[in-house]
């Protein structure tokens, strides 16, 4: 049973957390920090936090448990802003989309309580954000990655995984480089391919006509184009490095497509689609829609 | 009523036809025509066709209506097969997924039967395919896009389009020319992409380890490269210089996006993330999901 938590950034992923530590009785109070005032308020109404505290150092005063569920951009004024508020037993844990950075953020800033400081990733993002998206059973079936630390103390990690098993989800542990080298690939490159589409249409002059002859196979493609800019332009900074190589290959990849395309080679194109279909309907688990 | 309709291809697209045809009652008979046999079986127990035939010129014969729902590389040589066969007041029909080149095969096959074929496309692809994918009700809302010639009589368009609109399709009229560069980029382009990525991915010794951890986003990013390889093979040739300066347009915007990531230029990368947001959330129409 966690006393008192705190959430700083009551979205989508803050908020479904609470929800559903609320839901399963695992939490006593739950405050909520961010910087959106009128966001916090929607949270309170809703039943996701308890109380509104104006600076996280202040919440974080008594608390059991911090939550840091904003853009990794954001955390590392968080980390220095609470970091001598922090009571000696809180737990503080995160939902960035990015390890390595957030973990050298902790490392700068945290002291002699890094060790206190589980990284984690809930896989359950979508491109609807704020309070008002956040739902009890968000969780439910979805990966949650933790990426501990030499520093932390097993029985640490081990309640941080069991939070997150509470709320229906699976855990895995991960280094932090191999976690961003892998959603570079998976999460983060799909995501600037579908934001490229969408700014490129949206730019010609006749682009309404490209929209209104858009299938469902566009709309499942672009979805995620519909996310929320500032976290990504965190994300993608943060995991530059990995980011630019997987656009790297991935443009190496498209060119050598157009190429056999404008030389005709039918046969080459046609075993190219197969190799991806194959992947796709036998590798690439969950539901196909 | 038609009293004989002939299925040449009795999968997804053309199997939901004649299902939705068959249930309004506005058929009499329906005959499958195709190079599985297996497929063409099941069809006929799964109460889509009732009777196949060996041939498409021999199945043409005495039908009122002819619909070709195979890939647009099949098409010239059933445009050659069933030409001589086409009783005169046959109308034939298709749902290929480009237009000019289906056009460019009837004009140089069907002779003085040109006028009888009306020209189609149903938005309504899927990642599956055969007639156990087939199913009443998939046109509902769909749009269905017909490019006529100016050797068509109204009516004999009107006849093609009040059948489609039978099955709850949204029917509307565009230029071959126009059909084929629209779709270049919100069809043909996203799936080279998706392909392009399961494929990049699946080749790597590790492919695995990626996905595994592919969340929803990917999965609905991937979702089309689940697509057939001859069919796509056959779109990209068909429609091969409008997707390859699609493909050099799209390659450019990555590029550019690249270069604003590798500079550090995060405030253009987010005003170019915002501008692909607003038009996902605003300009296309449909379900997000």
């Amino acid at each position: 049973m966690i006393g008192h938590l705190v959430v700083v950034g009551v979205g989508l992923i803050g908020g479904s957390f609470a929800l559903d530590l609320r839901k399963q009785g695992l939490v006593r109070r739950v405050t909520g920090v961010g910087r959106g005032r009128a966001n916090l308020e929607k949270a309170r109404q809703l039943g996701i936090i308890d109380a509104i505290a104006d600076s996280a150092a202040e919440a974080v005063a008594d608390a059991d448990l911090v939550l840091l569920a904003i853009p990794v951009g954001a955390m590392p004024a968080v980390f220095r802003a609470i970091a001598p508020a922090l009571p000696p037993a809180c737990i503080v844990t995160d939902a960035g989309s990015t390890k390595q950075d957030v973990v050298a953020a902790a490392r700068a800033t945290l002291g002699d309580k890094l060790g206190r400081f589980i990284p984690g990733h809930p896989i359950a993002g979508a491109e609807t954000s704020g309070a008002e998206a956040a739902r009890a059973g968000l969780y439910q079936h979805k990966p949650v990655i933790l990426t501990p630390l030499a520093e932390n103390a097993p029985a640490t990690v081990d309640t941080i995984a069991d939070l997150w098993k509470a709320c229906g989800a699976q855990v895995s542990l991960m280094q932090p480089d191999r976690h961003d080298h892998v959603f570079a690939a998976v999460s983060h490159l799909p995501h600037m391919v579908a934001f490229a589409l969408m700014e490129e249409l949206a730019g010609r002059p006749d682009a309404d006509l490209y929209f209104q002859h858009a299938g469902s196979g566009f709309r499942d493609f672009t979805r995620i184009a519909g996310s929320h800019p500032e976290m990504w332009r965190d994300i993608s900074m943060a995991n530059k490095e990995a980011l630019v190589a997987e656009l790297d290959a991935f443009i190496a990849k498209l060119s050598g497509m157009r190429n056999l395309l404008a030389s005709g080679d039918s046969a080459a194109l046609e075993a190219l689609f197969a190799r991806a279909r194959e992947a796709r309907l036998h590798r690439v688990k969950g539901r196909p829609h």
